[in-house]
């Protein structure tokens, strides 16, 4: 890629020119294609892009770098992951594949309360530094925002120190960095079995420290038989929203609580996973404009055989993300390209789905869509540019990375 | 990794030390683990791997890398890939999951024979060319040595362009390259629908033109209802065999041919994919010291939902291979850790079998067992040094490359 530097160029003005854009612009047909295109940024924002025969002349004053024919998509939003953790779990999985019961792997110290363990040990610059090589590795694929959840922290002192890790990493790379507490994603040790006794924690302590230091930009929480049930989320929800913090909900990956409508109810951004969820659940995320954002690689790394119902999203209206869910314990995943391969072998999805999933529906899910996500005038100019001759190849190849470049607001 | 370049280090001697040794050796428990261990070479042999407190104190004379407790393994080793072809089927993928049909991917010139098309409007130069960045994304996660087949020439010339291309490959880059004639792969457009025909070509010109001009190290074949039956591919083995060449086969991939017995009849390497064999096809196997190579990348891409019976292979002792198979129509898959994921989540092997799988068993796939796929003396200083805590975590990430340093040949 060719950067003709002009002598006397505008200040703060760059020009991709001899581009293929995929813009992913609403309410344009498949992926908003413009086969000879040009892409203009100034201080960091879109200020044009489409058809390079189009574009003001003026655009040209500044830095241009002709892109010799490659594709220009948004760069890629990553709006579901836990990356924030210490350790991993490969031990688990190695007991697994040799036969251990999970009852073994328990008595053994595994299972989400040694992931809290490793936390909880950490100090905040080793989480930084333990999660740095996986950002690293969606950065190195394109991606320019990523969500960052907490929640295994499980207590005011570590969720907050899990979130102000999560902003640090903001300062580390560029990149875009959303925060969610998700404090009431599974029961501490303490806690001795007392689910509600430890959502009051939540509801009265957690929460209200996080948001009083600001470390939280959405609240989550895991509505499950394993987890917690919805009247114990709607209590979170209730502080959430008194707080002004928008929700969103880890709902049906398991069975069936109605916790796509329980996040319906509350207006959420998103419902995640959605493995068990109905029809009646589909209805109420279309009316509430609840992003599906679905997870392929926990649905891979645990086996489960229960699909997303794809089809009713589709037929209702649902906008549809996807993400990674990276997490140590059900998706070591930390490739969003595997992760659209994933959708589509596994669930389906389209070429188109599967790349509007970690652009467009992604900053949707994060409520970024003014932001970025699309590649149209006013927002951050967030790009990823690919060697292929085709978007589809982004989908279609596994374990393989084209990026050419990545820009994250305009540099 | 700090390199203390010794000022008179003994000529072309080299020492890993402070390392974490899984040496893979044959007849060693597990991973052959060395907890506080190095490995020392000579001109690029393995003159050393053991203990570190047992080392001759000779071999402390050379070039001293320190690995700082990081974990050496056996370079991988890919034993199964299409690598070398042009195009790709981004189209096709794209088509099927909108919906099309078979016929109508077909009709719009999908399936093989657009590769075969592609593959014979390609020059040597442009073959080489395309295949290299999948070559560098297999030698980023430390794969040493390659396989790599032809079957997409399909005529004389195009089958020995094909495997010019391959070798040339090792020419380009630190590796070292296994050529396999695979032309009894697919019917050609020419041959209209005759396949005693193409399979009398086969024997009476194409291998000969091969084997003349030295061009593969094995012969392969694809025994299945749409590819060759069992008598058509014994003609193949039979015109190898007499040219001295080992033989390898494509074997019970969508349905019971007793491809295995066949390849085993023949004491070939390795029978590959393997889904659909029976207990007698792996009883022959391992009579016959034939290794299975399981490709689970294919598995997944096409959804197949039989799995190859791992546990008789087990219960047998056949040897287990795992490799990429890349190939662009049923497996463009370039992540040889991402395979051993798939092998470990979709089929049950366990991590000791998937690390074997692509070290000393893909060695012994190729009949290069003497050669690498061990970190034991006299063998070839092929390493892979990596940034992990256990040599699980090679197989549970998905999509994470965490490679330190690669060694072929003892650089
Ligand atoms: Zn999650
Ligand atoms: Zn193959």
């Amino acid at each position: 890629m060719a950067v003709e530097s002009s002598k006397n160029h505008a200040e703060g003005l760059r020009l991709w020119r001899n581009a293929r854009l995929a813009t992913m612009a609403e309410n344009s047909a498949g992926l908003g294609i413009v086969e000879h295109g040009a892409l203009a940024a100034r201080d960091g924002r879109i200020i044009y892009a489409g058809p390079q025969s189009e574009m003001p002349s003026a655009f040209a004053q500044g830095e241009i770098i002709d892109c010799e024919g490659r594709w220009i998509t948004p760069g890629l939003i990553d709006c579901h992951t836990h990356l924030i953790h210490a350790g991993n779990r490969a031990n688990e999985f190695e007991m697994r594949l040799a036969g251990a019961t999970y009852e073994e792997v328990a008595r053994a110290g595994g299972g989400i309360v040694s992931s809290v363990k490793f936390l909880r040990a950490a100090s905040e610059g080793d989480l930084v530094a333990q999660t740095l090589p996986r950002l690293d590795a969606l950065i190195a694929e394109g991606v320019t925002t990523v969500e960052v959840k907490s929640g295994y922290g499980l207590d005011l002192e570590n969720e907050k120190k899990s979130l102000r890790a999560a902003r640090q990493l903001g300062n580390e790379r560029p990149v875009t960095v959303r925060t969610t507490c998700l404090a009431a994603h599974a029961l501490p040790p303490e806690a001795k079995g007392d689910k509600d006794a430890f959502i009051d924690l939540v509801a009265k302590m957690i929460l209200p420290g996080v948001v009083e230091e600001g470390l939280a930009d959405a609240v989550d929480g895991f509505c499950e038989g394993i987890a917690f049930s919805p009247e114990q989320m709607a209590r979170v929800f209730d502080v959430a929203q008194a707080a002004g913090l928008p929700v969103k909900l880890h709902a049906d990956q398991l069975s069936n609580l109605h916790g796509a409508e329980l996040a319906a109810r509350y207006g959420a951004l998103s419902a995640d996973h959605l493995e068990y969820t109905d029809e009646a659940g589909a209805v109420a995320m279309a009316k509430a404009g609840t992003v599906a954002t679905i997870l392929p690689g926990a649905y891979y790394f645990i086996r489960e055989t229960k699909k997303p119902p794809i089809g009713l999203f589709r037929q209702h209206g649902v906008r549809m993300a996807v993400a990674t869910d990276n997490n140590p314990g059900t998706s070591p995943l930390t490739s969003l390209l595997l992760t659209m391969n994933m959708a589509a072998t596994l669930f389906g999805m389209t070429v188109d789905e599967c790349l509007a999933g970690v652009t467009r529906e992604a900053a949707r899910a994060l409520g970024l869509l003014g932001e970025t996500g699309t590649l149209v005038s006013g927002k951050s100019a967030d790009l990823a540019i690919w060697d292929i001759e085709r978007p589809a190849e982004l989908v279609y190849r596994m374990g393989f990375n084209p990026l050419h470049a990545r820009i994250w607001r305009g540099q």
